[in-house]
């Protein structure tokens, strides 16, 4: 056993495969997770949408948070100062950044990219700023995560082949940089946060594989498949995961990034993803477009709610939606009443982290 | 004892009266209340900024909701298909709904004035409704409120003597109207919701003094001050309530409306006032100002709380503020973040209720 299989196996306890997935648990330094779970995204370190409290109440367990957004405001410095991101936001349980590459590629501010990094302005107020996969990795360490992810390049899944091949290649040099910067900041700390590679490589099969393969040869804590849920077909998207999740390590968490589809996340655990994040649960309650428990979808801004006093979900794992009518939903968000909002997301959170649940217990 | 007073008695019981204030207790068909004490407001049947389970964490025992905003939307109609407003928004504690008068009068889109009621504009799509006294008594009855407020005339604090007259007149023709119409519905429903008549008359004493004992003639289960905190001083209010306070019958509840600022809540206590309203210390929350439980002010959009990384109020009634810091949501507010508001909010209401009911418990 060499030394990086060790520490993977340290990390991360596989228990079971089946052909409906992978059961295992994932230790971070701030508790034990069991596999697959979904990350709620609590993008500048607070839910759009819900209260922690709130949260809490349908079981989450682990947050994903930016680091594009959190680096821009209040700045990694402020939350250092104030003892860490889960400090900070009174978070307790483990949390994820992720790297701020999907975020400086995807907001089209950049100004240069160079191998050293990308030199992008904010979204916020024009301010340039730069990071690299140093940065990133320093960012993260800042912030306190317990989960870090390599600094990436995504390219657009349209892109053409031969930008996909250059994505590749400077996401693996920068995945070597990031490796070296993490190992060198756990010495000088004294902490033990994991790092992930992310896998990118468009819908080209080889480019994939490749990228896979490489980041197997640097040896990460676990790894991610980026790039994907950004407009490919589903058909698309699971032929990506049948090339790549094979190649993974067994002994390692496998992250399927951006991907909240319920019908997806339950076809990509069946293939071997153990984790998942997407902001979708939140964003569509916020616009109305409710998850019930037994799968079916509710457009709560449709008139034919006006007088529907049924409970939203008799069945839901929120006690807001057994508690609360259609009627009264749909009075709250057509006037954009803050509460109606939490209600929704809570319904859609909860449905999400329940249905991860389920499967989990039945693998 | 003639039958008003006995019907009185029964609805309020006078416990205590001190230089500090009276304590008593109000029975409605939602339980008993405590007085004095504060209406925490949700407009159109939510809070805007808090969720209900979130209020009723720091303690509040009732609430008020807006006639105006329920009956333009959803209708009180589909309030009373969905079984009651206590229903249909999921609060099973008293509810006082206000009249509408006030919104009709302040929100400026008056067609015409009669002695029938009032034809107006909705705020928000401009069809027109028409609410007078017979109307703001049925509409009230359908949302099942258990404290039903007179539709009144509420004149700026700026407005000519005459005009304030006319606006008295008008008050005390409805109020007559009111209460044959809020005995007839109650006979025909079998329901036995409370009624309050409002004191108007401006900063006129020989005004108020006439509007309060011609209310008394006609009689009500309670007696509103209204037309105040629109504007005038400090000293003008006090000095409206040290007329009126004395004539008000001591068997009643005395409800100093749209009140909110706790000096003048403390104050008016001490005059013999038992019941308060106002959105202050929400929006006043929304808006970044936080209320310490010691009486300091905090103007949280400040850029000293950006690495100010003490809790918000040590010895806070919400919890949320003894667990976040300045920092973070000076951090969350800058953002717009909306678990911000729900801290900010929930700290404001939490030290408005605290620090009434230790003054009750102090009387």
């Amino acid at each position: 056993m060499t030394s990086e299989a060790h520490s993977m196996a340290r990390v991360f306890t596989l228990h079971k495969t089946t052909p409906t997935g992978r059961s295992g648990t994932l230790e971070t330094s701030h508790g034990t997770l069991s596999t697959p779970f979904f990350f709620p995204v609590a993008t500048a370190g607070a839910m759009k949408g819900l209260s922690f409290e709130e949260l809490l109440s349908v079981g989450a367990e682990v947050l994903l948070c930016n680091t594009y957004h959190l680096h821009l405001s209040p700045g990694e410095d402020v939350i250092e100062a104030g003892g860490g991101l889960h400090k900070f936001i009174g978070w307790d349980k483990p949390i994820l950044t992720d790297s701020g590459g999907f975020q400086v590629f995807s907001l089209k501010n950049i100004r240069s990219i160079s191998d050293d990094g990308v030199s992008f302005r904010s979204h916020r107020n024009g301010d340039e700023h730069f990071i690299g996969p140093k940065e990133a990795m320093h960012i993260q360490h800042a912030l306190g995560s317990d989960i870090i992810m390599c600094f990436d390049e995504c390219p657009a899944s349209t892109a053409p082949r031969q930008e996909i091949i250059e994505a590749v290649d400077r996401t693996l040099r920068w995945a070597k940089v990031c490796k070296q910067e993490h190992e060198k900041l756990k010495q000088e700390r004294g902490t033990s946060p994991l790092l992930f590679g992310i896998v990118q490589g468009g819908l080209e099969p080889d480019l994939r594989k490749k990228c896979a393969e490489e980041l197997i040869a640097i040896g990460f804590d676990g790894y991610a498949i980026g790039g994907l849920a950004v407009g490919e077909t589903e058909d698309e998207m699971i032929a990506v995961l049948k090339e790549v999740c094979p190649v993974l390590p067994e002994n390692a968490p496998h992250y399927l990034m951006g991907v909240g589809d319920m019908g997806q996340i339950e076809q990509a655990i069946a293939l071997g993803i153990d984790m998942f994040d997407c902001v979708s649960p939140m964003r569509e309650a916020r616009h109305g477009n409710i998850w019930l428990s037994n799968g079916e979808k509710l457009r709560m801004h449709r008139s034919e709610y006006i007088q529907d006093h049924s409970v939203i979900d008799p069945t839901s794992p929120s006690p807001l939606s057994k508690k609360h009518t259609k009627s009264y939903l749909h009075h709250l968000m057509r006037l954009g009443e803050r509460y109606g909002e939490t209600i929704a997301c809570l319904q859609n959170m909860a449905v999400t982290l329940e249905a991860v649940k389920r499967i989990r217990e039945k693998i």
